[in-house]
């Protein structure tokens, strides 16, 4: 039987497509901007000690041990801190959680592409500002009313870190709104919002450990805010889920988020590849727009992005192509580890 | 600053209260309806063999390992099973996937108490249906006009399973909704309703690796449906959140769900230390609804539920209480190793 007399009770809807996760051999992934490095070795040593018949319980949802880590990191206390399964799911629950009136949201024109799907999920109405020639963000297009801000420091897929003294002008101007900063790439270079949530009672900061420590694998997101913004997530998530984060995940970021040193060195080594990548590109003819992120997004007005994409994927370079008006010219290039940069940068001389 | 502006923007929700997770050392913890055992020894030998570098990567989506040995085990394709973040968070998504209708969905009066939330959270309408004297799902109650119809089980709090045919028979009379039938204990004696997913588009049967499978700290939950439903269930999954498994639990629970020898041994002996309680708490005057689950409902009409609760508590035996109509005069009692379930008898006689 399959007559789907039930279609109209459907929830129609047009998701957000992720980059591919190609399951070929020897490729060299430069699409969803992973981290080319490992773990902290700490990682490796927490789990060949983990006990596995502990799994048989339900996980924490105090997260004691990595809170006590993160906190003291970003000196908040531990009520100021919300940690999900990726920081996917924690900007949807804020989506759930604080865009709930009847006025817009604001969001740039080019930006993150999930944040319209999670618009259309939770039925939040919302406006797209353009980004100007520079693709910048404009400040004073975010003053005006709304029913909330999404922002993305550094922005993506378009790599450029706006200041932190135009995020504190953004959130000064909406203390009638929440306004949500998205720094999924803010350890490659940029300085983090998280110092102002204890002066402004709207702003929450939204990071990841899929970056810049290496653990994409976990599913690891947090939201850093005012206690009383804290208290509205875990309840939204408490009417959605209980227990989000495995017991294991937890303990391999807390280990992970305890390597500061390891971190430290990691983010330097990606932050110098991308400056050589930029260098090599930038004599090739590409113009590569200014990048505080692990990866880069770049044209080249010889070379029609398109192919060249479909060109390095057939030498089994996998980098990112988005087609989409303003931004069809560029291609999205995670940046590697320095051998597979310079493999890229030697298939591009080919090419050209 | 805290001026809280922004109040009207922020969602008002009554979440979810699980039951609590106490850190207590040296308890016995009946309060949850965790497996007593640990999970299978191949989830110990896989984890000493797992490899954390590649918890750089983001997980694979398609769960080619785990998929594989779910649809061997119930004859299923993989177009047919959608897997995520546990049992709850597949229930949450189905919400949002399926009950889109003007119309109420049906749902008993007691059962799992996350329906109603769910409901609140997406904004579906609800009819609560009430169970009959014995605790009973009348079958023809949910014949009437409806936006979708969700059952538990065997049920929960109550431990009550419903035989098949009423199942079917619910499903049949319901072919312009989707029927959601939530298992999460059906591995405890009963019969799933997976084999007629492919006599009925409508039926979509949820299942968890938290209890039966002894993997709450993994967090993992399946849908078996149509592939219809599931393409469905998978877009709102992409509306929401990409990568919802970590690396780790998906390897964790391929290997669990291969050994099907360990599976039946560990639901054999909580059977037959359930029949056992039974039979003690019958001695001293307990009346214990018939249960196919990994818990019992039991009640004494000499003894107040919540003074028994508080009790037990204070011997460091924690059960669960709801203080809710209908059902305050009961205790749900998880079942635990038999030694855990001798000193429970132990400390109940003292009590009476």
């Amino acid at each position: 039987m399959n007559n789907r007399k039930w279609a109209d009770k459907i929830r129609k809807i047009e998701p957000y497509v992720p980059g591919e996760q190609p399951q070929m051999k020897d490729i060299i992934k430069l699409n969803t901007n992973e981290n080319p490095y490992p773990p902290s070795p700490r990682v490796k040593k927490v789990m060949k000690e983990f006990s596995t018949d502990k799994l048989r319980l339900y996980p924490s949802f105090k997260f004691e041990e990595l809170k006590n880590v993160l906190c003291a990191a970003y000196g908040i206390n531990k009520d100021e801190l919300y940690i999900g399964n990726g920081s996917d799911e924690v900007l949807a629950l804020c989506f759930a959680a604080f865009f709930n009136s009847d006025k817009p949201i604001l969001m740039a024109d080019i930006t993150y592409s999930f944040y319209d799907v999670w618009s259309e999920f939770f039925n939040v109405k919302y406006e797209k500002i353009p980004l100007n020639d520079k693709f910048e963000i404009n400040r004073v297009d975010y003053y005006k009313e709304n029913g909330g801000v999404i922002i993305a420091n550094p922005n993506a897929p378009t790599s450029i870190y706006m200041g932190l003294d135009d995020i504190e002008d953004i959130v000064k101007h909406n203390e009638s709104s929440i306004v949500i900063v998205d720094e999924a790439y803010i350890d490659f270079g940029g300085e983090s919002a998280v110092g102002l949530i204890k002066k402004y009672d709207n702003l929450v900061v939204v990071q990841t450990f899929s970056k810049s420590r290496s653990l994409a694998g976990i599913r690891i997101g947090y939201a850093m805010a005012d206690k009383a913004l804290i208290d509205v997530l875990e309840a939204v998530k408490n009417s959605f889920n209980s227990y989000t984060v495995s017991v294991f995940s937890q303990t391999a970021a807390a280990e992970c988020a305890a390597d500061i040193e390891y971190f430290d060195e990691c983010r330097k080594k990606i932050m110098k590849t991308r400056e050589w990548t930029i260098g090599e590109l930038d004599k090739l003819g590409f113009k590569t727009l200014p990048s505080m992120t692990n990866f880069i997004f770049t044209k080249n007005n010889n070379i029609e992005a398109k192919k060249l994409f479909e060109y390095l994927r057939s030498k089994k370079i996998i980098v990112r192509y988005f087609d989409k008006k303003r931004i069809n010219e560029y291609l999205r290039i995670t940046i590697g580890t320095d051998e597979e940069m310079e493999k890229l940068i030697e298939a591009i001389k080919e090419y050209s």
